[in-house]
């Protein structure tokens, strides 16, 4: 029998932080030593056997790798302590995701540990190469990761106009707004609503997103990125609005998206003439994309994710399988 | 052109507090003095041109009568402030709905001004005759007045069997919880679920159902009342269990509810085999009752409202109105 | 006392009739003569007094006017038969608003009665002055009004650079789907879910936001407009991404939007930084608009309406009080 | 390797049916030949790699057992067909839960094939060992599933008063009623609504329920049994209010629930003070059970499942295990 990689969770309360708790305990190659969460400590986490322990109870040596479902500023603390004591970190905040810390201090303030970066971000589709064996790895935002891999087919072949704007029109559930009670997540507020929030170009994901799209090109025009707030708890879909370059048709971009993703796992592309719905991914931890065509200049593509999966919890283990060179989609089909 | 009643209402910002002020706006004998909030001072009332004020600022002298939206406790405070100014109120909160202090005492502490007690209990339909041209109200809490609207024929005629239990399944949209965020009124936590919540005699408004229902004969076991709570933004029901005396028929039940609310403006009778729902009462200022049978002894009858209306800011209008020698429906048709 | 107008509508059962009905029976000029459904013959209308008939029963000597609520084709063969009997005619239907029978017969084939093209396109913020006195009148759909009244603004002034895409991601409520039970309206496949439908410019009212679009100038490319299906009941989002000439500041379009609709009572435009949301609209007769920068060169303009009153009947109502010589937002404030 | 098992499934696009087939597919034992759909032939199942097959095309001699997830009378005749092709039959519906024929008759009408009553009724909790091994089983309906794992504790150990009421207030998500579009469940008419249905001891599952009651002593009182139709996509909850005999205490009465479901697997008792919600058992194979003090005489039990699981489909595969001598939770944990 395969011995067990023994891994802990900090911040293990949370939506995310409980979603990645029950899938690393029905990960057939983990054992999970401990789940943090100071406001609930000794409280059972929820659909596991587990109970919370406060985080200065977790002890870094019975580990081999951690994961951080922590605040941004507080995972890297953590990050850094792990490392220091040899444990593998999958770090689910912002704070490794932006390889510049100047970049990161734009949108956060300054960074923490920017001796840290760059660390490999954990997008498999993109960077597998680069995840495999690696000690530390900085899992995308939920938003990220549905634009970039909607996005990602017509990026690595060139195929986009450099000087057309790229247009995403963002919709998640809430528990992408976190499990912290506040006004905009009171259920009063949602039901029945849709909310634009954070327009502008001031929503974070902008800067990692941005940072990845900028590996393809001199991209000529900002990405324009509209989230808005959907009455559902979870999914999260981000409608793309681009331009291919040579009037690339849309048949065509359909093939590139086919091909391209044709061996992931984790990415499934449908067939032309049918629209990605938030509940091809809901409760899945797989990406599901839509190539429609809108005019003869432009190509409508849906893009959508469980934001707690793929968004975050599965995409974390997905990463940390390809880090441990286990099957990368073990405990996740 | 008639004079207008200058009024003023404290705690405006909560859910109940916002409907309350909307009502009287649109109220044609009323003007709106001032609306307070302390943690929204400044900002506009939705959906009316007025601006919050802190409730230091409000100066009773200015107003014929407030109306109380506030926390218990505190509400009490001002009821005693407004009469020693002279000015009548409409309390909303359960300060002044139990005569008996001791009674206060067990459900919600020691009472702040035990001396304002007893004032008339504000169900129309049951204490019309003595709101009349009082100087103090309170208006009763949201599940009450389902619930005693649902029992009243039967009480007032004697057509409960006392030996019976009286079942109230209750269930309320999240609105009924307040505008404060927990986690409880979280959208993920309320989002597809349905939360049975202080059952087993807990909920606080069995002390005045239980004092009103005692005002027509010696019941014998107490009421059984279990709320839950819905995944809606609005509107409450309450189905009831009941057991008429003598074996009266469904059919003189039904004959019975529509008798006694043959002329009550705010309160609606079903046909037989109709059953009340939920949208029959949302956004509506009236009580939607049914009754339909189950067995030979027991009658089911259904009781709608919405709890932010005839639960809480219309029902407390209708108070006002008959208070003040106005038509009882003025603004509420 | 006023004289009423004798109105009736047919068509009345689905959920534009219904609300339709409504505001006409609250409307202080009218009288609904007769209200008309086939299937829901004799039973009462929903929150009124009266009863539906068989369309066959409507005698078009009783009424003044009278508004049609019908599928398309047979909503112009009503038309042709009150127009015939000198009644006025409000056509809620896609038959009359486009002006060009050979563009009509592209999207909903040949036309039953072209000779009665072209009449008044009913969005009163652009053609009130066709609209006062109009003897028919077509009322738009719901997307082009939100879609329309969103572009209005830039369009009118000629604002918007020719050759830049205009990009149209709409959000709808499933009232706007109708009342007749599909799979696409059951609750389970629309609970949790969003679904882009009528991709690639397929959607209906295209044709009208075009032919309306292009009263304003020789628009380079074609609208992008992607409807998706909303888990809400009623309410309709539609966020433009627009490129405004000159590179326009946000600010500069900002103003423009607040000085055109200045003095629209049934427009509200919001202040800087504040988004438009769904509530803002849903259940009220009004379209409120944000104005938001995204990038140097576009910017993101938020239109919302109530699907139902806005985007159907309430804006029937304002066309037909602008008919009748009345004040335009009689009934509807 | 273990000898797959080679099952059919009749009736395989309902939403119990789809939810059917995926489970199966997941079973370690199981390999699914056919799944049929007049409606959806050639389509492929959701969640698997099946087509449909019109059920004219399934072939009886290809298979070990049938699942029956047909209307009634439908599925009578395909399991008179099965029972003679000697393949084992697991029906859905209800033509073979009610042991004697002429109780059917006053339901359904006349039953179709007497001749097969009366099979095991398949709630393993309840019959587990007349369920082993047999030919044919009856799986509940799911207000029955919840209804009698609510009540079993009491039933068997003889602990209800007999003459007093069984009070059973039922709520049901949409996916109960079916995947047909009607009225009832259009998105808009469920939507923030909450609407009793086949009140007055009208719902059918009513005679299953007397039945298995029944078996346990004469009770005096008929069942009242009020289903409720919630705004959920799944989930069903039963409210039991029922007098224990002896004035059995509150705590007496959870100790006996705790001990006869001890070793249930798939029944879970919360501790006291726990309310048992929607959620603790949707998308589970779990009845999950909570047992609260109302009055000194009565106790108030909370029974909850997912209706498309432990209400059908999983409870079938539960049974389906026990026929054929399988562990019984295989592919259920």
């Amino acid at each position: 029998m395969r011995e067990q990689l023994r891994v802990g969770v900090f911040g293990a309360s949370g939506y995310t932080g409980v979603e990645l708790v029950q899938l690393l305990c029905s990960h057939p190659a983990v054992r999970v030593v401990f789940a943090t969460s100071n406001a609930h400590t000794n409280q059972s986490v929820p659909g596991t056997d587990l109970h919370y322990i406060p985080s200065e109870a977790a002890d870094l040596s019975t580990v081999d790798v951690v994961f951080l479902a922590l605040p941004h500023k507080a995972s890297a603390q953590y990050a850094r302590l792990a490392v220091d004591a040899g444990v593998k970190v999958v770090d689910l905040s912002a704070d490794l995701r932006l390889e510049d810390p100047t970049v990161y201090e734009l949108w956060y303030g300054p960074h923490p540990h920017p001796e840290l970066l760059p660390v490999p971000y954990g997008l498999p589709e993109i960077h597998r190469d680069r995840l495999r064996g690696a000690a530390v790895v900085a899992a995308p935002g939920c938003y990220a990761t549905a634009t970039l891999l909607g996005l990602y087919p017509l990026l690595q072949s060139n195929g986009l106009e450099l000087t057309a704007p790229i247009i995403a029109d963002a919709k998640s559930g809430v528990s992408g707004a976190g499990r912290t009670p506040t006004e905009r997540t009171h259920f009063v507020e949602v039901y029945g609503n849709l909310t634009p929030y954070n327009t502008g170009r001031s929503h974070r994901h902008i800067a990692e997103i941005e940072q990845e799209i900028n590996r393809f090109g001199p991209y000529g025009t900002p990405l324009i990125f509209t989230p808005h707030l959907l009455p559902v708890d979870r999914g999260l879909m981000v409608s793309l609005y681009v331009t291919p370059s040579y009037n690339m048709s849309v048949d065509k971009v359909h093939n590139l998206y086919c091909n391209v993703y044709a061996d992931e796992p984790l990415v499934r592309v449908l067939p032309p003439g049918e629209n990605a719905t938030l509940r091809h991914a809901v409760r899945t931890n797989t990406c599901v994309i839509s190539v429609q065509p809108v005019t003869d200049q432009m190509v409508y593509i849906t893009s959508v994710i469980d934001n707690l999966r793929k968004g975050a919890s599965s995409q974390a283990v997905q990463c940390f399988n390809l880090m441990m060179g286990l099957p990368e989609t073990m405990g996740l089909l």
